[in-house]
């Protein structure tokens, strides 16, 4: 099956010049949903983790079905102020202003491995702020799976130390 | 297994007097992962349907693997100006303001049947703004599902046309 003919391209989204990757076409086909999910569990099988850590919010959106697939746990990052309980927080750089994403303080214990699951790795800046959220809190990242990667955009570069593999290269 | 020990109760979120229902050391746990899931799918196992429909951010982490487990398709409702097509908005009322939700337009086509995942039922505001998004475009809902239910904000008064069940009640 071919998952890139499912995704669909929408020109000047969020901004002029910009070539949006929308999922929502692949998500909505019922075997598009089963492959795309399945080809991310192809990439994760011979991992051995304790969680799959998702961010808000399309994270979630392939996160919990392989959690489920896989019978793991599922730890969601979110913006600042979602999470009731207490947090840890990591500040990090937008094109304007910044940003602060979240974990509760007891999700990870220090030694445990995980693996982060996200639909897009475009800079790779929202992943790398994960990635020290979380080893900052003793986790260890096992690997990161995309189901799109948009190469041009080199995230790869600042997360070289880690294992990475997407389904869809733009 | 006792799922709703599971859920944490945190005092004065997200602000005093409310006692705010987290779901996230149950999803945490691989066991009451699966068994929010697969409690879910005992309440809509019998129903026929075309998509699952689910409101962002939560809606997703049990939405989408419903949606992989039956077999269907998924399809997010978003908050304005997140979904990159061609959209259908409807706008509601909160406490303070207002909101506005959106589906692509070509989500639904006028007779298929949806049923509504969410992980919380409160004050049903958001979970009609949604049926009637859905009956605006020609679909029609099926049943509303939740993990929990908040029985005494009365959420299923505005929504008693509809088949609406839940896993865990306080």
């Amino acid at each position: 099956m071919d998952l890139k003919s499912m995704v669909r391209s929408v020109p000047d989204f969020p901004q002029k010049g910009v070539i949006f990757r929308d999922i929502t076409p692949l998500l909505q086909d019922p075997e598009g949903l089963q492959n795309s999910i399945d080809a991310l569990y192809e990439r994760l099988k011979d991992e051995e983790f304790d969680y799959i850590i998702g961010p808000e919010s399309r994270g979630f959106i392939f996160g919990v079905p392989l959690a489920y697939k896989m019978k793991k746990g599922f730890i969601p990052v979110r913006k600042a102020g979602k999470l009731p309980y207490k947090t840890k927080q990591k500040e990090y750089d937008l094109e304007y202003g910044t940003s602060i994403i979240e974990m509760h303080v007891d999700a990870i214990q220090p030694g445990q491995k995980v693996v982060i699951v996200d639909d897009l790795l475009a800079t790779g800046g929202t992943s790398k702020v994960m990635v020290d959220l979380i080893e900052a809190m003793g986790g260890q990242v096992v690997k990161l799976v995309y189901l799109i990667e948009l190469e041009f955009l080199n995230g790869r570069e600042q997360l070289e130390k880690y294992k990475i593999e997407s389904v869809i290269q733009y």
